[in-house]
């Protein structure tokens, strides 16, 4: 069993990108630029922006954090939304979800300039990415992406399985795993809460990929000997063992999992820090498209 | 087994339009206007269109046929698209694919306004789909799927098989019958030219949709007793039999297959016709909107 390294894959791609901003900047373009709009005041909101905001620090980015209260209009919200997108230094930015019950988060993320959706959240890059054009990818199968890459894991032709039809994870990775591409190729099956006969499908996969966000829900009689294993849940459970009093826990139950596996991810440090990066990366390529 | 008569359901749909413009028409609306365009001679492509226009005659719609020669540029075509974007009386139209060489396909249809792109090819309307919002489906998809409704398939939680990961057909289609709809909620495999084990897969299948473009490819072998088989194929095979000297041949070899289903589509006349309503559907719809 080979442990997929997240934490390290996503330090080696932040020194990647670090170097290509100095390129850039030493060939006279100015630093990549994000911006972040944050509306109110939700703890996990807020925590993610400003762990963006310190990325962008890391690899050599500007970065803007526009803050708003929870009481803003839908109106104001777009006229935020048009501004950035006519604002030449701003590359690429998002605005973090979920919004407050009086804004449509459809009509603001359709409001985005698709050429600065970093985010890949628009319709429009939701629509190249189905049909296989060069397009942002959304941050979660974007990272998961990358560590099939980096660590070889062979796609083609493979039995994958994802479990989830969320519109950030499940169906864009399903759709990214079978292009003609590489990784890609395979024959993947998605797998959802009205699916029938769940254990056995998952035990087929060569590619297992949770997505549910149910804690521990694939144990070790739905795994195949020598499957790859991915595991994108991320869910606090009461814990008396940190000091925070939660613990950070995946879709899948390792222990018991892990022994029966060629590759798995742990729950923290696979695929989580890979979401981070993912945004990085498509910030930098908005800048290099100017 | 029961045979899924496309030519029957898509005279049926036929009447519901014509009823439905006949009370937009009394309401003091005018009839809905699908225009064509078609560069080029392409034997293929003048027929589709053709048949395009005597269907929307056949409905009550107004239609225009824009006609241009093979060497125009993709200025003058962008020019025409523009036009038809600005024209309110027309509701909907279609750029008949392929194009010829010099012009840039994906251009065009992403200079069509999502609005008015009837053909659901734009990519907002593919990325909508996939995230399950209102959108404008591709015709042989969207014909699929309601065949499956009109004869109360039951999709939800079965083990569907799409083989084919076309832009056009799987690929939307496996995100149709995977959304939270009904039909759809079904666990979905997508199996193309690189998968592996592809007998074993279909022979899993309860409902199996072959869309690969390869003549009886689909054999009895790899059909569970009492599927649904839905054959998307339209391969002109040379024949003796026939005045025309060639036969439309499906995907699935028909005879050895038919006895196993539950359901059938015969080529011709299952999803074929189908495909044609699925446009004046989306025409309707466009016009309904404004």
């Amino acid at each position: 069993m080979q442990l997929i390294d997240g934490k390290k894959i996503a330090a080696e791609v932040k020194q990647e990108i670090k170097k290509e901003v100095e390129q850039l900047v030493a060939s006279g373009s100015r630093k990549p630029h994000l911006a972040a709009v944050l509306v109110g005041n939700d703890g996990g909101s807020v925590t993610y922006v400003n762990h963006k905001v310190n990325d962008c620090k890391e690899v050599g980015f500007e970065s803007t954090l526009l803050k708003f209260e929870d009481s803003i209009t839908e109106k104001e919200l777009l006229e935020a939304v048009h501004n950035l997108n006519q604002d030449d230094s701003i590359d690429g930015f998002i605005v973090q979800l979920p919004l407050p019950k009086q804004i449509d988060e459809a009509k603001i993320i359709e409001a985005i300039d698709p050429e600065k959706d970093v985010d890949g959240f628009h319709p429009v890059n939701v629509g190249k990415m189905l049909i296989g054009l060069p397009s942002f990818v959304s941050a979660t199968p974007s990272g998961i992406m990358e560590l099939i890459k980096r660590y070889n894991i062979e796609t083609t032709g493979k039995n994958c399985v994802v479990l989830g039809r969320s519109n950030i994870v499940g169906r864009p990775l399903t759709n990214l795993l079978s292009q003609k591409n590489i990784p890609g190729n395979a024959t993947v099956t998605m797998i959802h809460s009205r699916s029938e006969n769940i254990k056995e499908i998952c035990a087929r996969a060569d590619i297992l990929i949770a997505a549910i966000g149910k804690p521990e829900f694939v144990t070790a009689d739905m795994v195949k000997e020598g499957a790859t294993v991915i595991d994108v849940g991320t869910t606090r459970l009461p814990s008396d063992k940190t000091k925070s009093g939660w613990k950070l826990t995946g879709d899948v139950k390792f222990d018991e999992v892990s022994p029966k596996c060629k590759y798995i991810t742990p729950v923290p440090g696979g695929v989580g820090p890979m979401t981070r990066v993912a945004l990085l990366k498509n910030t930098l390529l908005a800048a290099q498209k100017k």
